[in-house]
């Protein structure tokens, strides 16, 4: 299998370096053959090429059998009137791979359940995949701005929307049969078509349970009752805030993988954490996210599920035993927890 | 002073009586003049006449000193593909009347902090004063629906955006001099205008810190520093999901009282909560929102501090010595709490 990495800014060559630490004890230990293939992403591209996604990274990686991403953005690249951003870069390879299906899971590790801000209690047997819409919304929609006004477009076709509802209720077969699909349909006509495009799906899936809840309410829903939800679907804005909301109930945002999928098997992988400026070079960035964003690249996109499983296994015995990084609780080092994952993985 | 009851729906009418009932108790004690005025809204208002805003409450709001508002909306009148909903009808009244700016302190009360989602410790000093512009953004912007698209457009003019961010930097030099700003704007040509207008309005408050935060940090931020934050103004939308999010952190949404204004001193008071239909009717929904919104009508379209005080003392007691409703663990009634809060009143 071929590999792109885009370790981008940040802390995120750091721990794509541990992924793929990860995903190479994984091929000599089950002998796969891996190749890898280093390219640039973000404000590290912008440096180099003045672009932020340049051609041959996004050549390389529309011929790669899965991406692995660090992360993007960084002050250096953050004034909002520039031209050019690092995020334009991870907005476009989003939109060229076709990646309509944003998961990520969302569990609370035991180990670690006293660092999240949520009382012990309600975090017990919370285990919530969202599937957020990536292409679509106002993320791409047209943007006009003149001195005085500026608008963004938000729109959703039904095509767009079906495919990725179908992704969540299949996913939910795979789960506990029960799908929460997010809108804001008291106000937002793009969510009155995403809910009766809901509505129209779920009948050729009578063993899924759906409930559709509005995005004000959700984002209070995931607080008091947050161990009530199994696969909740959304559309691209509200997806990124309620899965940043919903990643503080784990302790950590270092803590937490994610994987885009589109039609075909290739995926683009990355950490839901950003590249957190205020620690990079320095070492100590959670591998975590990243080691288990390579997990769910092994599932989705290689087919690997044992492979797949033994780095989540691995991972759960560090996470119980240690060693831990700082934003966890411990003083260990990017490397050592690292290395104490590739040592776990049998 | 005159004053527009709108009670509306499910549990509107029992919690608007209550607080009609304190501010009479006020103007007895404090010798002022209140006059009553109740009119139709929402799903009661379609039912009796087919709009959700007649024209009459319309122009009874208009030349009122203050409007209370209870809850709109409910199942009967829910269906996403219905042409009138209750909502238009506060979405159209907030509109007419100009409320651009809208307020939603947010305390957690020592007393009922083990009801929170949150970790007590957590807790300790939470006092943030959401600012939402509220008649501006996706809420009012254009629509169009064919049978396989649909759009949303999100506008903003720098007046639109310049006259709410002097509104919290105004409210921020009453209290701890410090604003946050909530944006997307590395997504968003709409966020870029309201950041680069928040940075303008902020060169004439430089006794004010000023800070950004992108919404789907701000999401998580909420929950794992909220002690950090002091007025946060947002656009509507977003304003819409981070208030309710940080509505769950009181330990019931039955607690929140919120003001919407304009230029002048009348406003629209409304609680938080909904309209709570599954407990509509049997006299048990919490009135503590709606109360402190009278004390916030008070306090705003009155210039009566001192009775907005009285108020908010006569709550907290009752919040520390009961009787409480259901929501928050106690079992007593509305009329009950109110009844307390009343008697409370010095
Ligand atoms: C970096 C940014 C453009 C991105 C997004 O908003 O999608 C990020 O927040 C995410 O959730 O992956
Ligand atoms: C009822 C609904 C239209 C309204 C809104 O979205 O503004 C409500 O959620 C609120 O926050 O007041």
């Amino acid at each position: 299998a071929h590999i792109v990495t885009l370790p981008g800014d940040g802390v995120g060559p750091e721990v794509t370096a541990a992924a793929v630490a990860v995903l190479k004890t994984v091929a000599a230990r089950y002998e796969h053959e891996f190749t890898f293939d280093e390219q640039l992403i973000g404000g590290a591209a912008i440096d180099a090429t003045g672009a932020p996604l340049p051609a041959e990274s996004l050549a390389a990686c529309q011929s790669a059998d899965a991406v692995l991403l660090g992360a993007v953005g960084g002050p250096k690249w953050s004034d909002p009137n520039s031209p050019v951003r690092p995020e334009q870069g991870l907005l476009a390879l989003r939109a060229a791979l076709g990646v309509y299906a944003n998961l990520r899971p969302l569990q609370v590790h035991p180990a670690l359940a006293d660092l999240s801000p949520l009382k012990n209690e309600k975090l017990e047997n919370v285990d919530v995949l969202f599937v957020r819409e990536l292409t679509g919304g106002a993320y791409f929609g047209a943007k006009t701005r003149t001195a005085d006004t500026a608008t963004d477009e938000c729109k959703y076709t039904v095509a767009e929307v079906e495919r990725v509802v179908r992704r969540a209720f299949e996913l939910a077969r795979g789960r506990r049969h029960h799908v929460t699909s997010v809108d804001k349909a008291n106000v937002l006509e793009t969510s009155r078509l995403w809910r009766s495009t809901v509505q129209r799906v779920a009948t050729d899936y009578p063993d899924v349970k759906v409930e559709h809840q509005l995005v004000d309410s959700m984002a209070m829903l995931l607080l008091t009752q947050p161990n009530r939800y199994d696969v909740v679907v959304t559309e691209n804005l509200f997806g990124d805030i309620l899965t940043d909301e919903a990643a503080a109930l784990a302790g950590s945002l270092g803590l937490l993988p994610s994987a885009s999928l589109g039609e075909g098997k290739a995926g683009l992988y990355e950490p839901i954490h950003g590249s957190a400026p205020d620690i990079a070079g320095h070492g100590v960035a959670n591998p975590v996210g990243a080691i288990l964003s390579a997990a769910m690249l092994l599932r989705h996109s290689l087919g690997l599920e044992a492979e797949a499983v033994a780095v989540e296994t691995a991972v759960d015995q560090v996470l119980r035993h240690g060693p831990h990084t700082r934003d966890i609780g411990g003083s260990a080092g990017t490397a050592a927890v690292c290395d104490a994952v590739l040592a776990a993985i049998d």
